[in-house]
């Protein structure tokens, strides 16, 4: 191993309120990092310097790092490191984000979206370590999913695949923001979760519920995050909200695994931590969802890294196999 | 090239009913073909006999082949060539196919399920010829599919993957033969449009259809077929059979877009043929079912091979690239 090889990396998750840098090490561990403001709705030069700042409040405390890896918003061409025109970061639009990065830096620089980069660090570092076949889903806000084969994210010919939150279980059901009906985001993400609560709450006022106690009485102030509390409290109500997630869910890993035959299945994210308890349940329940003969054998695991994908799967970009 | 890498190869394509057999040249011309009944309900020898009488019908004929390549029922081994338990080769289980034919022929052999070894036929010398992300679907009585990336059949861990006929886009929707609910074989595949058919002709018996006069009269002699041969000849009624079918189609397809970023879409089998007419308004409405910016890009595009899609998928099994 070369010195340059052993030098830490850094990862940089970019969101449209906050960007998150952190300096990785050669085994996945984060070993600082910082969390600055972003600025998505001025300038894309405003934009630059937002995420050059944080950057940079990292590198003035440190040596010679080896590269920097990013996590943006998509859609982007993971080939080029060009931000096409990201919902959530307005004023970028074509931008050259890795040119750009590699100019100011002099120093090799990756980028993908979110839930590739977690996948491909879940898979260098974490709970997918030694796998060949794997399917990462980030389960929070939105459904953000990654497929890493042999060790490399599954890009499809453009950089657009794996966008397994816009697979859709239910053609005629409700309209995701994507525009298409039925996709698992709609159905089984934290605003889902916090949707089904607040329905059930408004339909049934007589009924008791830790839930609404957490919410101090107000049904529209009822969030995924009441619910996953209320769970924890033994709450039946909201064991019923997740156990209609999980009955969504259950069906779409199903196609999942239908098409890719994955060797191990890692969800992450705040929903997937409140799921957790019933991952049991889900395996138990997938052979009646899929014809693959060998689903018994595909663990069903929490993700190893949390708040910290992003940085962790910015620096698993920057790993050997994909420079 | 070597003399061997011209000589031709033989493709074997097993079904429950028939055997068929030819001799492909490495430009994946058929060359002749044998058609030969099989025998799925008696002992696992008979069903052996009868697949080797097959071969050796065309072998008498014929001086040197290169290698055998052999589509059959799944699920299967595609690594070792044993057939595991297929539904409708009930004879068969745990059944080492490969290993006995390379004994008996002293040849390399493969084996494969139908519609993978269609798709390389399609990517190797077909619709397919030049696209590196490539997903076949063959429609008819089921609905098989299979994906080939960079040339190579996927085939996941286990060999299971590119299930996409069970993939569900209705999870609480009509339950499958394979115990799924919503899969898009039960939905649109031959069957489904022949029951839609049918029940939209009960429903309004009053309702004039040429589907209805090629039926005789006999609502319960309607088929696909009898839905396309109507379609041909201009009936309402079987367009507005195959417009719903084309409404379920696309978000599977979109789905499969989604997960796979393929760079293009081959169809065959016989309802495809049917639906061939309606694919411009596929493509036209995939955008809409898709979070794939480039999906405009994309060719929907019919198959190259028909009926003999087996022989030619068996033979390109045994294209170099993969022996």
């Amino acid at each position: 191993m070369t010195e340059s090889s052993n030098q830490p990396v850094l990862g940089v998750d970019i969101g449209g309120t906050k960007v998150a840098v952190g300096l990785v090490d050669r085994n996945g561990t984060i070993l600082n990092h910082e969390r600055k403001p972003m600025v998505a709705n001025r300038t894309p030069e405003a934009a630059f310097d937002a995420v050059a700042g944080a950057i940079d409040s990292l590198l003035s405390s440190e040596n010679a790092i080896h590269s920097i890896g990013i996590c943006a918003p998509g859609p982007l061409d993971p080939k080029t490191g060009v931000i096409l025109n990201p919902p959530n970061l307005p004023c970028w639009r074509n931008f050259p984000l890795a040119d750009k990065i590699k100019t100011r830096y002099s120093l090799p620089v990756k980028v993908d979206n979110d839930a590739n980069a977690a996948a491909l660090a879940e898979t260098r570092w974490g709970a997918a370590r030694g796998y060949h076949y794997v399917f990462y889903a980030c389960i929070g806000t939105g459904i953000g999913t990654g497929i890493v084969l042999d060790g490399r994210i599954y890009h499809g010919k453009t950089g657009s695949a794996g966008e397994g939150g816009h697979v859709s279980i239910d053609y005629r059901g409700p309209l995701c923001g994507c525009g298409k009906r039925g996709c698992i985001e709609i159905l089984a993400a934290g605003p889902a979760i916090g949707a089904r609560a607040r329905s059930k709450l408004s339909a049934s006022p007589s009924r008791h519920s830790a839930i609404l106690d957490l919410a101090k009485g107000n049904v529209s102030a009822v969030t995924s995050e009441t619910v996953g509390q209320a769970f924890a409290a033994g709450d039946p109500l909201a064991r019923e909200i997740l156990q209609e997630t999980v009955e969504v869910l259950t069906p779409w890993l199903g196609n999942i695994i239908d098409l890719l035959d994955p060797d191990i299945l890692v969800l992450g994210g705040g929903v997937a931590a409140m799921l957790a308890p019933f991952f049991d349940e889900i395996k138990n329940r997938l052979p009646g969802w899929c014809v693959n003969p060998h689903v018994a054998a595909i663990p069903l695991v929490m993700a190893h890294y949390g708040a910290d994908a992003g940085i962790a799967g910015g620096a698993a970009l920057c790993s050997e196999e994909s420079l």
